[in-house]
């Protein structure tokens, strides 16, 4: 098992217009992306791998000259690992509106001629996933071995199975849910409530001005950060640790950092400011409410998923209160109400929905063994027997 | 059962300074508090009830000509109520620090003539139950029939029975801790943060300056207030409702308000920015935070409970995930240790944290049966037989 490497990111230009759910549309658009391993003769071994608010299509590896740079799933994507690019060519796509290369709200509108900011169009996961499609066309990609993805990135990964059946074998749904609860709605509006009232967002138009809305992508960041915590977890590493331990004194009886948490959640929201754009923020946690596949069929998921074709995979996190386990038990549910082939594993791990993002070997080693299903079913033609598994590691197994 | 009808605040100068935890000082204060029903002659009826982050010394009854200005808890204290007004003599007190008439941060410090502001020395729970033990002291009584809290007023309830064992009969400590989780803080944190980066916070002095930082207050409130609701009763109130239902084209794809959540909870932040003072904000959730009795003893919360003399009644409500039941089975676990009285009631409630302002019957009846008990002891004379309770409404009962 070894990294990938170094990698770089490509652009590709669009200039038919996207029509987006809203009635809206983009007039033109550029994606960027990045690849890792050989697409093979037959265009039949990639995989799509969909990002969730603060990751982009660095994926896996390293840039040249920026050795910090390793790509936010790079412990699940590379050479002999789960997601094992000496046998997958895969792909990974900066989404619209997002921060780190494709068009967004810092770009300029080509109708006025200055960047977007808050005009940039509401965009949501199908629109996301309408924009893949169109890059896997360019790509020549008819039909992905799988689309896979983890929180938000697993939502887009669920849109795809219903938006585009045919166009991939097999759907990974990591840490996500089929809609964001009441509570996941009202983190988000706190969030884009900090940021909207920060008078450095001046309306989304601070690019104009030279600043950036600092303090509300802070305390966006703080309270999003809590959330993808688990409780448990933060009381095992950070309990009611002072910051500065060694001082006698204790207590320092003002508003500034006492405890380390305080001290540890400041770091992330002041790393997070200086580098995420603030309409980013806002158009994301828009996407996480609004989408609800459920909805147009009067809140049947079953019935929103009966048109699916591919198998699907699905694993959550104990800790994790963000997206629980009961949000992706009701996604497996109803797909098995549908007969579709599933494999769900349940984790007991602690640390929260970021687990998503961690090497528990138990979770690693599932992703593993369901690629291996995947090659096996794109190498050796013949669809695997229907059988649905449901597994709950680090607790007894139920089939 | 009825109200207590038409009350009106009283106020106590204290021209003695009272020396503070953090090693400051007030010089003189001056404290707000209401009283209801009558002092027997022997004054051993009193009940003592402390307030918590968002309440005041008004406990219960109205203001004449404010028919809205219903007391924080008038459904457990009035006339033939759980805390029955017929029997007790009821205390309410304004914390300090606190924006409802007693000395906080909003009134003149005399050493400099100008508003305290961010000046105003951060106190704890304990110097509260300092202050407010004086005031006791003030009105003859040495020892109450029973100290009182809801959340943080049942924080000073504990510390009550800690720094004056002798001047409590029965200690009851209702949604409660003894001592906040690393969650709590940060979430505590995170809306500090929120106030101190609004601009017109101007460092405390927006008195001054003819300001109030009510964006900074607005998150601040949304923050807590997710935190105060239960996932459950979020969902079921809420759930994915939009706010103008009734609308077709559904989503309006911009950054206002789509769902009832989003609706709700910012009319919930807006409200509370027009009264609450910022300061205050500040310093109440820093005397959350700050409070552990257990920190003396090395983190052993039995040994900080080892001088305790009073009976103790403690309930938790199951979906409060704030300060969930774990927290008072710790503080009930400790009691035992030192062999005291303890009665616990986890009662099966949906409305989360704040499910203790509500009128659950089966927690009212506890409360009431406990009224009952310390009414005996107080007119009785002799000790009731040594006997814990622990049970679990609406689940099965276990002694």
């Amino acid at each position: 098992m070894s990294s990938i490497g170094i990698v770089s990111p490509q652009t590709m230009y669009f200039a038919q217009p996207l029509q987006l759910q809203s009635g809206a549309s983009l007039q033109d658009y550029m994606l960027m992306y990045e690849t890792y391993g050989t697409l093979n003769a037959d265009r039949s071994n990639a995989v799509l791998v969909c990002h969730a608010l603060n990751a982009s299509h660095h994926v896996a590896g390293v840039y040249a000259d920026e050795p910090k740079s390793t790509g936010w799933w790079d412990n699940m994507v590379g050479p002999g690992k789960p997601l094992d690019t000496d046998k997958f060519f895969v792909i990974g796509v900066n989404n619209l509106g997002s921060c780190f290369g494709s068009t967004g709200p810092m770009h300029t509108n080509p109708a006025t001629g200055k960047p977007y900011g808050a005009s940039f169009p509401v965009v949501t996961v199908e629109d996301w996933v309408s924009a893949q499609a169109r890059l896997a066309d360019e790509l020549g990609i008819t039909q992905f071995a799988a689309v896979m993805g983890g929180s938000l990135g697993g939502m887009q990964a669920l849109a795809w199975s219903i938006m585009f059946p045919e166009r991939l074998r097999h759907c990974v749904v990591i840490a996500s849910t089929a809609k964001l609860s009441a509570q996941n709605i009202a983190f988000n509006d706190v969030a884009r409530q900090a940021i909207l009232s920060d008078p450095d967002y001046c309306g989304g138009d601070f690019y104009a001005h030279g600043v950036v809305p600092k303090n509300g992508l802070r305390v966006a960041r703080m309270v999003g950060h809590i959330t993808y915590l688990s409780n448990d977890d933060m009381a095992e590493k950070f309990g009611r640790k002072l910051r500065d331990a060694a001082q006698t004194g204790d207590y320092k009886f003002g508003f500034g950092i006492d405890f380390e948490i305080e001290s540890y959640l400041r770091y992330q929201g002041d790393k997070f400011s200086e580098y995420f754009d603030a309409n980013t923020y806002l158009l994301i946690t828009k996407a996480l409410d609004y989408f609800d596949p459920a909805r147009a069929h009067g809140g049947d998921l079953a019935k929103a998923l009966s048109g699916t074709k591919a198998k699907f995979f699905l694993a959550s996190f104990s800790t994790d209160w963000r997206f629980s386990p009961e949000r992706s038990r009701e996604i497996v549910e109803a797909l098995v109400c549908n007969r579709r082939q599933v494999t769900y594993a349940e984790i007991d791990a602690p640390h929260g929905h970021d687990a998503f993002l961690l090497e528990d070997p138990r979770y690693m080693n599932m992703v593993r063994a369901y690629y291996g299903q995947v090659w096996h079913d794109i190498t050796a033609g013949a669809p695997a027997a229907a059988q649905n598994t449901a597994v709950r590691q680090g607790a007894k197994e139920t089939a």
